[in-house]
This record gives structure tokens, sequence and C-alpha cells, in this order.
């Protein structure tokens, strides 16, 4: 039988295969925290047409039972079928680093010249069996050894301590340790492992995004990424972004539950990467995580009730190192989990870890740093000082609140240009396939040439009499971007007055951290962009919206997930680690709410580009105004 | 109705009530560690006449039912009854100190200069609420605060933080944070209590006795004793010694059925400790724990058996301070509980506590130390250099390997004279009671007195010529000490034989550490006596044994337990703390059994008193010889 997937590929279901195992089989891999066992209701798949057995539906309700919806795992093929993936049930494994400066991570970890030195090390010890002359104890023994490496002031948990004697004695007092640092000049033991029973080092790489969740296996010793994984982050279906998370983490009571999704979700990509690579849980023996200040919050049950309540106090900035046994995740318990620092409760982690990554603060000159996510932060700085703020742009431009958005996936439409004069679209869809909705560089494209073409004005607003494609839909004018296939695909009044809402926040954000730092815009020496924009955000038209500044194109650097590469650096260099907590230290966050002019910008910013053209130059060029 | 107890009292039993429970109405305490549910079968007691409504046997055998024994938790009263508790079910709370030196703890903690500054210390704390203006993190808020103080350099554990929003928030930011010294100057938080939820705090030592296991609940504040419990180490129903205890532990398996033995017992004593002084659970914030390095490996559940291999190697001698949920016991789970550190696998920190409570370590004189306890160790020095052996006593002063023998508690037979004429004993018993056994001080008595009246002699062999007190029993020759009441109360030839070992084994250890040290006899200042004997011990008796040095009596000191004493200390001065790590890193041992000397010193002390009488010219001359 054959299995035909929506997207186009059409695999082999071997008989008595659940879906799940067809799916797997034929490396597509779905997000299963369960282990494919029925419960967690995740690994969903659209039954489109065929005959399927269907064993249990678990907390599938009826009405999405009556549209086809099924558990991958608990339903098996009984004739040829045809099925759609949700995008939520979708585990990427084996993706890519997508901007080239990153591909090779462990050679852009050598370009900061602080070697290798991660978080867990590795120490080979040889220890003189005891003796009735020599008789101290195993503990003492160990200790004695390790000063000879210069290796002092070391905590060994109870958990470590009471495995000793065995250890010690199965590798004939021959071991390898693994050891972390941990505050000050302290170290502590993570395991022992007898000689001859020692496999690979691995560390994880985590970036909590609010959508999705992109987990890194590293080599510990090599600094090379063995794999990625990601998968959209399971919160989703309690809320889009981080406040209405908030909101059912704190007045819903449902921290448990964000957080067993989030981690859920880390682990069955951790589950997958074991088994791939036939690494035992212990041999994964650090991890590093990166992600807003809710993310890193719900990732560790915290409380993130005060991160929305004025005066916004989360209850941690800088974390403590933990362990994998208090974060729940699948590896070694003992391994140190180091989060990165936040700076206040809109700019985490993930910001800090972006400021690393372009290594602006490192430089004398002055850049600007955005990252346009679910939310979009800014920051502006050199080695001496770094300003930032957060802007609420919300998750449009990742396909949050736009009617057909979604993420930057195959199927989405990442590009449009409109006929100047038919004023008919044409547009270019990832992997080319049929398009299934629009991602953020798409609606970007899609606005500006709508602007460009008169069909809507400066402020967003659908001119109906200048095409027929401009039309009355559900929720007001609307404007149909494709029309074929399943459905039509348009843009509506509502899509382009979040779309402009969210650009001018940005805008509104670098203008006024320019503003507070008494700098204006030709001063940037670099503007590095970062979030799932990635290379596939076209200047020119970000900056004829009137999101970004109107610089020249070679000051731009596209940077992809700053986030992930901040946490894979502090995963691999402790010297990078404490430049990451002396970045969050040095960051100046500044509350745009309670800053008086931040209204003003934020309202010049509702046009398209901007009420002041002056500081558009390029555009009023182009367009010849 | 009335339950009559055997050892005389009769107390009021409640309509309804389990006998558990009138006997805890009337202060008299069983062990429980399963609360009295029926489980864990410790709390038994023996109905020897009256009719019982036994809801449940549980584990008790048919043999023992067929005598009577009951599970006093599932059994109530239908009619007056007569009981007899066995003395392994019998809890004591409320004990005493026994020695004069420790009666007054927080007086004698004074007399070492060190202040009060115990393992968790308290400091109330008023943060500034968060402002926009001040908007850093809980934590960091915390930690700016504790810096005011001079705490710097504190590890927050992941439980710590995840209540640190709300705790902070419910106390107006004034909360008391509880904290712990680690390592170096290192710091941890232990908790945060809101203000206006603080009581008072609490800190319990810890003495883990082969044979007793004695509980203080000690008041961190004053250093007060509030209150002392005792009961039998569980772990006897596997063995009396620490080796049959290690053969179970490895050969058996049963190193967990040993190590829930006796964390059940010092739970057991806990909970009435929190119920009788109604203290959450939480209240008890710190634990300091002293026992052999068995006993020490067997609490932590530390594979013992290298212990009683060849080279005899603990897994430990100097613990990590760990936490309270490692150990199992029912305080604050983030409670540290620190562990007097071990010097040998036969000289553990029970000995160590008590060269702290001797004070021997701090005088330029030199000193002996003695602790007879289930097993004897004996340590030679001074300020600046400590010698110290175990010797292979065996448990007969404790009662173990005696036919009659017990410990010291009421029932037990503490003084025997025997008339030089008539032959014939008189007898003294503690609590005046029906004489149950014989005690350690008694058995020195008996052995003296037998020996001076020539029915034993030099080597403890039995003239049965010289009176028809000598008879033939089930083990060969025996003396009848007390005839009368339920059974006859006889010493036996193995028994001497087994006295005559212990006593030797002691006194040779003594020689050779002062042989070993190029010491004579003569140079001793004190001679500090720590174990159950206590007060107890006759001096003139035991030298006239040979079992002590023939020296001054005012040279002796007799401490009792100075274990717990150590634990106590410890556990209310860091800088004793350190002064007890201190000791043992200068503690030198001696491997008895490796010395070549050794075997006959221990053969020339196989005779009373011993071989060479110019050891002891006090007996000499006493006994006119």
């Amino acid at each position: 039988m054959k299995i035909s997937i929506h997207s186009g590929k059409t695999i082999e279901a071997k008989a008595g295969a659940t879906i799940y195992e067809s799916l797997k089989a034929n490396g597509i891999f779905l997000v299963s925290p369960c282990g494919a066992k029925g419960t967690c209701g995740k690994c969903t798949v659209k039954v489109l047409s065929g005959d399927v057995d269907v064993k249990s539906y678990a907390k599938i309700g009826q009405k999405e039972r009556s549209e086809g919806l099924v558990l991958s795992c608990q339903a098996r093929a009984d004739s040829d079928l045809q099925i759609e993936i949700p995008e939520h049930s979708r585990l990427v494994l084996g993706g890519k680093i997508a901007v080239s400066i990153f591909k090779d991570t462990a050679g852009y970890l050598k370009s900061y010249d602080t070697g290798i030195d991660p978080l867990t090390k590795r120490v080979s010890l040889s220890l003189p069996p005891p003796s009735i002359n020599d008789n101290i104890g195993d503990l003492e023994r160990l200790r004695r050894c390790l000063e000879e490496f210069g290796i002092v002031n070391v905590h060994f948990s109870y958990e470590f301590v009471s495995t000793i004697m065995d250890k010690l004695r199965e590798g004939d007092f021959n071991a390898v340790l693994s050891y972390a640092k941990t505050s000050g000049n302290a170290f502590e033991g993570i395991s022992l492992i007898p000689s001859g029973r020692c496999a690979g080092q691995y560390g994880l790489t985590v970036d909590i995004g609010t959508t999705t969740v992109v987990v890194y296996l590293v080599s510990l010793t090599t600094g090379d990424v063995i794999d990625i994984g990601s998968t959209y982050n399971s919160q989703t279906k309690f809320g889009d972004d981080v406040i209405t998370r908030i909101v059912h983490a704190t007045e819903g009571g449902g921290l448990s539950d964000l957080r067993d999704a989030v981690v859920g979700d880390i682990n069955t990509i951790v589950d997958f990467f074991r088994e791939k690579h036939n690494i035992d849980t212990c041999g994964i023996e650090a991890a590093s995580i990166s992600g807003n200040t809710t993310m890193s919050h719900i990732f560790w049950g915290l409380n993130p009730a005060s991160i929305r309540e004025d005066p916004y106090i989360p209850a941690v900035n800088i974390y403590p190192i933990w362990h994998a046994s208090d974060a729940r995740l699948n590896i070694n318990p003992q391994a140190p989990v180091y989060t990165a620092p936040s700076v206040a409760s809109y700019v985490g982690g993930d910001i800090v870890s972006g400021i690393l990554a372009s290594k602006m603060h490192r430089s004398t000159g002055i850049s600007l740093f955005m990252d346009i996510g679910t939310n979009a932060e800014v920051a502006i700085g050199n080695d001496e000082w770094i300003m930032t703020a957060a802007c609420s742009a919300g998750p449009c431009f990742e396909g949050g609140g736009i009617k057909f958005g979604m993420r930057a996936t195959p199927g989405a439409i990442e590009s449009i240009a409109i006929d100047p004069v038919t004023l008919k679209p044409s547009i270019s869809v990832i992997g080319g396939e049929e398009p299934a909705g629009i991602c953020g560089s798409g609606m970007i494209d899609a606005i500006v040439e709508l602007w460009k073409t008169g069909i809507i004005n400066q402020k967003g607003v659908f001119n109906p009499a200048k095409t027929p494609l401009v039309r009355e839909g559900e929720d007001g004018l609307e404007f149909l971007i494709y029309s074929g296939g399943n459905r039509d695909i348009v843009l509506t009044t509502v899509d382009m007055e979040n779309l402009i809402r969210a650009k001018a926040a940005i805008f509104a954000g670098v203008s006024l951290l320019l503003r507070e730092a008494g700098l204006s815009l030709d001063v940037l020496d670099k503007v590095y962009v970062a979030g799932g924009f990635g290379n596939s955000l076209n200047v020119e038209k970000a900056v004829m919206l009137g999101m970004i500044p109107d610089l020249p194109k070679d000051k731009y650097v596209f940077l992809g997930n700053t986030s992930i590469i901040g946490a894979y650096l502090s995963l691999m260099s402790d010297a990078l680690r404490m430049e990451l907590e002396s970045i969050a230290s040095k960051m100046t966050y500044i509350e745009l709410s309670v800053v008086g002019d931040y209204m003003d910008e934020y309202m010049s910013a509702m046009f398209i580009p901007h009420t002041d053209m002056s500081k558009f130059p390029s555009v009023s060029t182009a367009l010849g105004l």
C-alpha cells in the first residue's frame, strides 16, 4: 500500500505498520513525546482519502474526527491513502543552519579565539589502586588525582558518590571523569565512566522560540554540530504569543501544561538523536538553552506571572546552572543545563545570545541588532555600551494574526510581484509546491507592491476601484493573491492593519533607541538582522515598507537564528559563557512604554514608509517623489 | 480497661484505641516508621494475659503469634491486659544526656569560644519592592540585598528558585533567608520564608551507633537541646556487628533494607519531635550525623563492601555536605546534612567526634581516648598529633554475644558483689526492677569478683569445686547470678571467653599505640572514656580486669556518648566543623592486624589482669600479691 502525502511525496506503507511507523521509516518524523503510545495526542495527520483502521482516537474531538484527523501512531492504512501532515505535527530532523557564516559552526567558534572548553569537560584518570599503605577512601583518592591536574574545589553530589566504589573497581581504578565548572572557580563532578565503557561526549543547544524549537546535537570534543532537529513549540495550542501563554500559565493554572509541552518537544528531538546516532542517555552531558524571558521561565517551570504585571519583573534574569534532572531533559540527569541570561522581561536570553553571535559587542563601531521573530527586539551599541528595547510587533511576520500567514516552510509564498499594468500578482513558493499561505518575506513584498501600484494607500487601506482583485471578503476588503487549488489565498484589511502596526513598532523602537543614545542613523556601521527571515528578507522592500532603516544594503548582515548560535557558543566555551554574562550585564534596557516620545515615533511610522519621507531618501528617489 | 506493662507501670486503655495509641497517650513511644499503619512490623508487644482484638498480624510469624506477639498498632484491648514491651520496640523520648559535662550542651558549646554559627543560618531581609526604575529580577534583587550583608557567592538550587516569586510577594518583599555554608567560601540557599510565616529554626544531631540510634532536636538559634530521642538501631535484626551488616548489605543484596531500617528509626524519632513540639517539616533546617564508617556508609546507601575486604578502603572518608532529600530524612528537603569525617574503615566519624568533644586535640599534654561501644576504638595524642586504632573487641559490653547480656537500661544488673565467705552474689538492678539481664558494668564487676573469690582462674575458667553456684548448663559450666522470677540469670564459660577476649583486645590496642608512639603509660595526662558505660564504669574493677591502664582514678574522665556531642558541636559552629575536619586529617590510623607485635600484646592480655603484673601495680597491691 502507498501513502501519498499532500506535499507531494509518496511512500510505501508496510503491512501492519502504523502510519507513524511508515512515515518514520521514510525519514518523516512526527512529534511524539509519549513515544507513539497514543497518549500525548501530538502526532496527528489528516486522512484525505482511503481507509484507515483506527485503534484509538484518544483526545481527538468529534469535529476533528469528522474532518479525517487521526493519531498516526494509532492508525493503520487499510488501503492506499492520501494524507496531509499538519505543520505542528512535524519534527524536522537533519535541518540546515540557514545562514552561511554559521554553517561551519565549529569554525565560527574558532573565530572567537577562546578555544574549545565546553560546559562539561573530561579528564582521563589512572589512580593507584588502594593498598594497606595507601588506604585513603575512594573519593579522597579521586580528589588527590584531580589535584595533580589542578582540578580542585570539586563538589561531588550524592548521586555521583553513591556509585563511585563500583565504578572505580570496574575499570581497575582507570576512569574518565566528566566535570563541569560551576560558579567562581568551583567544579562539580558529573559522571565517572570506567575505562573501556567510555563513548563519545555530546551536548545539546536549544533555542526555545515562542513558535519553534530548534535543537543541535553537538560533539563536546570537536564542537561539530552532529545533527539538527526542529519542531513547532507545542505551546502554540495554548496561544500564539508570550502574553497568552503567561495568561494560560497563571490564570488558567496551566504552567505545567506549557512546561510539559516544550520539554516534550525537546525530548522528542533528543530521543530521535539518541536513536539515530546510537547515543546512551548518559552520553549527552551538557545542555545550553536560549530563549526569551517567558520561554526560559516556562521551560524551567518558573512562575511567569510578574512578567506581564507592572513593573514587569521576571523571577530570574541570571540563571544558576541547574541539572538536566531539574529540567526533565532525557539526557544525563547530572548534566549541567546553562540558560542564557535575560536583561529584562521582554529582552531575553535569545537577544543576549544574538549579540554574542553578532560580535557587535567586540566592535568599536556602532551596530544595530534586530531580532524579528514572534516579537521584535532591537539593540544598539558597541564594545562599551549596549541599549536595548522590545517592540510590541507581534508574531505576524511568522504568520500569527495573518489570515493565510505561515512560517517560511515548503508551501509558503515567499515573494510576490504585482504587474504595474495588469495589477496581477505573480508569486514564488518555497519548494515550488501548491501554495498554502504567505510567509513574512511574502507579506513584505505584497504590501510594498500593493502600495507601489496604488492598490493600497500610505495607510494600507484598499482602493477597490483599482482592480477587481480587491474584493469584499469575510473580514471586509481583501486582495486575491492566489486562486486555484483548494482555496483562495488573500491578504485582508485586518492583515494590512496588523502588518503596518508591526512594522511601525519595529521602526519606532529603533528610532527611539537612537534618540535615547543621542545618535542618528548614519552612525551605524552595521545592521544585524536575526530571526526567521534569514537571507530571505529583501532589504529594499523592507526599507520601502518603512520597517528597517534606510541604509545602504551592504551595511545589512543577515544572521538567521542567532539564539541557538549563542547557546552553542556558551556550551562550547567557558570564556564565551562569561562573555555572554558580561554582555547581559552591560545591556541597558529601555522600557518603551514609559518613554514619552515613543507614541509619537510609533504614530509617525504607521504610514508606508513613514510620515517623514526625509528619513527614507532612497525610497523617495526610487519612486521619483 | 487497664494495660499493665511488665516493667511495672499500669496505664488506662481508651475504648476503641489501639495498644499503640494507648501507650503513646501515656508517654510510652514505640518505633513505627510506617506511622502505625501496620506495615513496618516494628511496634510489637507481647500479650502475657488478657484478650486482644487483632486486626492484622502482618509480618508476625506463627511461632511468635503463639507466644503472644502482636503489632500494637493493629491490636485493641478487649479486657485488662498484661503486656511486655520488647526493648527493640521502644522509642525513648525525652532521654537524658548521661554525663554531667555535657548536660548543659549550649554551655559546653560556649566553652569552645567559637560562638553560635550553625550549619544553616538565617538572615532577615527587607528588599525594596520592584519598580519600573528598579526592574531587576527577583533572584538578582535577593542577591543584591545579600551582598549588603557580605553574603556573596550563593548557589540557589532549582527548587529554591522555583518558588521565589510567590514567596517574595507573599511577604511584600520581606522574608527570612535560610542559607548554609558549603565548601570554601560558598553558600547555598536553603529556604526563603515570607515574613510572618517564620517560626523557630531547628536542627538535628544524630549518633548512628551499631546498636542504638540517638537523636537530639536542637534550637539552631540558641544551641539548646530541645528534646532527645533514642531507639535500638533496627539493623540489629540483620546482625549484631558491622561485619554481619556489611555481609548482609553486599552478599545478601540488603543494603537498601539496612538503609531503610536506620533512616526509619531516625525518622520515627523526628516525626515524634515534630508532633510533640508542633514543628513544621521545613522548620528543621540542618542535620549533623556521626557514626562509624560502616554506619555512615549505610545511612547514605553507599556500598560498604570494600570496608571488609583487604586493604579495607571505604568509599568515602570526608563526606561532602548533601541534602536531607538525598538522606531521605523527614525534614526540610533542602537542609544540609553534614557527616562527621572518618579516618579509616574502622575508625569512623564517631571517634573523630569524640576527640572533638574531649578537647584532647587542644591540649599540649598527652591523652588517651577510648570509645567502648559495639566495638572499641582508641586514640592517643595531643594538639600536635593523634594516633588511632580499632580493637576487635566485639559488642559484648553492650550485651552482644553474652547469654544474658543487655544494654544499661531498666532491668539490667549493673553491679555485682560476691561475698568472699558465702560466695553468694548480691546484685543491684537499674530501676530497682526484677532483673532481666546483665549490662557491661555488671559483667566487669562479675568477672572481677569471680576472679577475686577464686571461682574463676586468671584465664576465666570456672572452678566447680568452689561453690555449687557453678553448675553445668546448656553451654558447659556457668555461674548462677540470680535465681527467681521467670528465669535464672547466669554467666557462662562462653561469656567468660568473650569478655576476656574483648578486654584483651582493648588493652592490647592501647599498649600497641603507646609502643608505636614510643611512650609509656605514665606520660598520659588524661584518659577519656566514651561509650555506653558513661559514669557507671567502675575504674578500679576495670583496671583489675586488665581492660584499661592502671592509672590513678583522677586521670579518668567519663564522657558517655561523645559521638552525638561531636555531631552537635559541628552542627552549631562552622569553626568547630572545620576543627573536626582538621582532627580527622591529623589522625594517623594504625592497622593493628598488620603490626607484628599486636598478637603478642593480645595474648599477654588474655589473663586477668595481665601476664605481666608489673603493668598493674595497683592490682598487685590491692590483692597483696
